[in-house]
């Protein structure tokens, strides 16, 4: 249903996804166990991969523990988030896309917009005052620090760097997938492995009193 | 921080913006009481105007209850939404653009780029299965079905019908404004009358526990 051009990308972009293997996106306990929340976590990143590799940008798995995935180049590193992003970035020369691994509903139309739009750094945010992708193209002067209000943050880093900001506008990239009400977005929008995993684990939508949420048959 | 050229409508399109003046947004009674709400929701009208307005479309609210408007056409309509929404598009000669009056992100570039997609109908999702905005070519061979899951709804009609299909992609239309949740989201990327709004009522961002919400200080 998407009908943009796809611009070829000009410049070479190293895309690094950063992943959590182990135990990850514990706030779906309550729906999936650990082995499901690994599995689901994976067909997630299955589906950023796609989008981004749909755009042409060369791809990085940063991973918190041992991983190995076909075809992909994996990088492990078990340090914080921020630690392992900025020392990532910093030892960049080309243009850095950090883009998180939750956010199934990407495409490559969504991240390749990102990448057409102006500005030293560009970001994807998040609901909730998160940030869900960032484009660097100034990678020798910003650097990133998640967790909380890091949208607020981030913009914070680029104006004291004097970096000029670019925003994308979508929902695709705005919508990362944490918690029950989340598995609406994917199950409505979704196109990919990670509705592919949803759906064969039992889950539909329920609609009820005009409210949409899912359920679990198993 | 947008930087996107926009293109000239071509044709006349006319916007059609539901309103109700009367005791809205009943889900924000815990933060606001009833004068607030009916001051915050014509707040979020303005923004949603000044948007649809730079594109150059023709605009008319369509309200519940008698409201007037200084350089606004407004149509009373006390029927359903769904009622007063079909004999509007249904008497239509041009495209119809229906968007939501508490959209207070929205854009001209965010509308603007919806009104450049392709697809005999054009939908903005909302969050949580609903639609957020409608840009309907085909004013003949379809109507709206709103409230409940909405969006697969709409998808479904516009099958039925033969139409083709374009999905807006901006999580600026798609995030409408119905929850304390939602303030967030205005109180971080608002820029217009509602944000001002909110501020000048006291409510700003409170981060704890790395997470964003809000408070009220009066």
């Amino acid at each position: 249903m998407g009908n943009r051009a796809q611009p070829i990308l000009c410049v070479p972009v190293i895309a690094v996804i950063p992943f959590k293997p182990v135990n990850p996106k514990t706030r779906l306990s309550c729906l999936l166990d650990q082995r499901e929340r690994e599995a689901f976590a994976e067909a997630m990143l299955d589906d950023v991969i796609t989008a981004v590799r749909g755009t042409g940008c060369d791809i990085c798995v940063l991973s918190t523990s041992s991983y190995s995935r076909p075809g992909t180049r994996v990088v492990v590193d078990e340090r914080g988030l921020n630690e392992s992003l900025n020392d990532f970035i910093a030892s960049s020369s080309d243009p850095v896309l950090v883009i998180m691994a939750d956010l199934p509903l990407a495409t490559p139309e969504a991240v390749n917009d990102m990448l057409q739009r102006e500005g030293d750094v560009v970001f994807a945010p998040g609901r909730g005052g998160g940030t869900n992708a960032i484009f660097v193209r100034a990678v020798r002067d910003f650097h990133v620090d998640y967790y909380g209000a890091s949208f607020l943050k981030h913009v914070r880093i680029a104006g004291e760097s004097g970096l000029s900001i670019g925003i994308s506008d979508s929902f695709r990239l705005h919508t990362d997938i944490d918690e029950k009400e989340d598995l609406v977005e994917l199950l409505i929008h979704g196109k990919g492995e990670s509705r592919r995993f949803l759906e064969s684990s039992g889950f539909s939508l329920k609609v009820e009193k005009g409210r949409v949420g899912v359920e679990r048959v198993q």
